[in-house]
């Protein structure tokens, strides 16, 4: 593995929560388990004076309340949410920030309201383009003070699973996910579906703020303009099978006929196949994919069995999808460490 | 700060989950903000299959599905459970393990069966001395193939407030917690409350197992014997206030009036007393202490008002117990890196 980890990036990793892998055994991850990034602290809110405002380019402003937005035709949608920097610490040259392995994704049964009928009530004016989500969340970052804001095109805002979310599983959003409302953009990285939300302001052009124009972009040099993170890479991860060493993780399997399991997502298309390796990717042969019983948003599990005979070993898992994105085998460095969606390598010792 | 973390500390620290310090503002830690030290894998159990058996130095063996011991009278405790490992990350020299900061701990309202009627329904036999609970955790730890097990003597394990709990907060125990069944020994550190329980053995003789006779001791040599961690030393801990920096977590706060908040516990005896500096510890005054509302195993809530003048300012705060426990100003290093109770400091700037 790759260098050591600054007590900057021990801070973030102490706080921000990973999906511990052998969860991916759940087809929607129990609360507590789903990953977690939060860029400053988490607010405080008072549900009974809590208010969605919005505002710019509408006919009718509107200010609605937890009730308000109860009451409005409901919609669960199962989705996978994943963070656009997973993968970041697997990346060399070192990229300084939260420093994932490949643990931050997890999926939930997500329920709200559709935005776009609720834009359309508000009534778009003439020249309505973009619609920017601001959250309650506030801090410094790239020198800027700041409330955790993102916005996307009127076109992305008014897909039909775009949702104003207020529970997660079946309760209400717990505090760590947004409570008491969050946006939740299906298919994208995490950093779409803005927690916490305020506020909800229709735009004449793309908004420029730090989360935009300075994070979550791809680029390979400072200064470029770059290309702005959107839909979630193709991407499978496998349950680490047998059992663990607790300082170093390294498994330990029994000889034998042993499953390898997990589960594939990807935000671009439809995962079409996993291909699994068990001799570091040498040769490949094709897992058993199981059908999207959770909707189009949600990963899919995949199982494929191994003879696991006596040594060491290293297992891989590759995904692929409808679109004909496959993960790549090597990391693909860039200056955010984003969207790192290489092959997972699980090594294994098999006992004699 | 000290020194860089390996890239097997970040992979615990990747899986093990620690309270964002602004969570220490709920009375109750919401699920999925409570700290988790999980040893090797949170193991797959089916509650339909899943049995309780006590056995050992007991006239009846006893073998009990989820439903027997719900069926039983069921006491909720709220108690305040911190790792052992809590602090670790920040002693010199540096110590490899779970590189908590200070996040490692949460309070949760349990509730489950008291263990001593039980003990007493199975019968104790001549020579009962000790009481070994095994969890169904497994893995590898200091080369030895092991179940997660660890035990108490039969004094310890007939305390009125030592349940087999079965809920938190309310709803059935999440996995990563110990579903369906985990011991709780308040007061103690969270090593002694085995999760995912599936046998409890009455012994002639403290168990010499790995997590007994190698983890969880004081030592400052190798080869010492060392005492065993018991109880949870008094800790005073502060929602650092203002706003984060996203990366350096460096806290910003608006000058004047600032209400620095935040809880204390000890497993040892009732909080009597939480001062505050906010020069770095030359100076300290008492904070307001409020009552012990949850109960004596839980954590008790402070209060200090400071008049914040433009600068930099290190913020510390520092409890002690009716035992006449204080926490040090600076770590005490042993071999395992525990029970590191040294003040809390914040560092803040405040804007002019």
């Amino acid at each position: 593995m790759a260098g050591a980890i600054s007590r900057e990036e021990l801070q973030l990793a102490a706080r921000n929560h990973g999906l511990p892998l052998e969860a991916l055994r759940f087809e929607v991850t129990p609360v507590g388990l789903h990953y977690l990034l939060i860029h400053y602290d988490i607010p405080e809110v008072d549900p009974a004076a809590w208010r969605l405002q919005v505002d710019g380019l509408v006919e009718r402003p509107l200010s609605l309340g937890l009730e308000d937005l109860r009451a409005r035709p409901a919609v669960e949608v199962v989705a996978t949410m994943e963070c656009a920097g997973n993968g970041r610490a697997r990346l060399e040259p070192h990229v300084v920030s939260q420093p994932w392995l490949e643990e931050a994704v997890g999926t939930a049964r997500w329920r709200g309201t559709p935005l776009a009928p609720l834009l359309a009530e508000a009534g778009l004016r003439a020249g309505a383009r973009e619609v920017l989500f601001t959250g309650l969340d506030r801090g410094v970052e790239g020198g800027e003070e700041q409330a955790y804001a993102r916005s996307l095109s009127l076109a992305d805002a008014s897909g039909e699973d775009v949702l104003l979310v207020y529970e997660l599983n079946g309760a209400p959003l717990p505090p760590q996910h947004g409570f008491p409302l969050r946006l939740l953009v299906p298919g994208w990285y995490g950093m779409a579906s803005v927690k916490w939300l305020a506020r909800i302001t229709v735009l004449a052009e793309p908004f420029a703020g730090y989360q935009m124009r300075s994070s979550y972009r791809l680029r390979r040099e400072e200064g470029e303009e770059g290309v702005p993170l959107t839909r979630i890479r193709v991407r499978a991860l496998m349950i680490p099978p047998g059992i663990p060493e607790f300082l170093s993780r390294a498994r330990v399997v029994a000889a034998g006929r042993c499953v390898l399991e997990g589960r594939a997502w990807s935000g671009e298309a439809e995962v079409v196949g996993v291909s699994v390796s068990t001799d570091g990717g040498t040769t490949w042969a094709e897992a058993e994919l199981e059908p999207p019983s959770l909707g189009r948003w949600a990963w899919r599990a995949w199982r494929f069995t191994w003879h696991a005979e006596p040594g060491e070993h290293e297992l891989c898992c590759r995904a692929r999808d409808a679109a004909g994105n496959v993960q790549p085998l090597e990391p693909e460095w860039n200056l955010g460490g984003y969207a790192n969606n290489a092959v997972q390598r699980v090594r294994v010792t098999v006992a004699a």
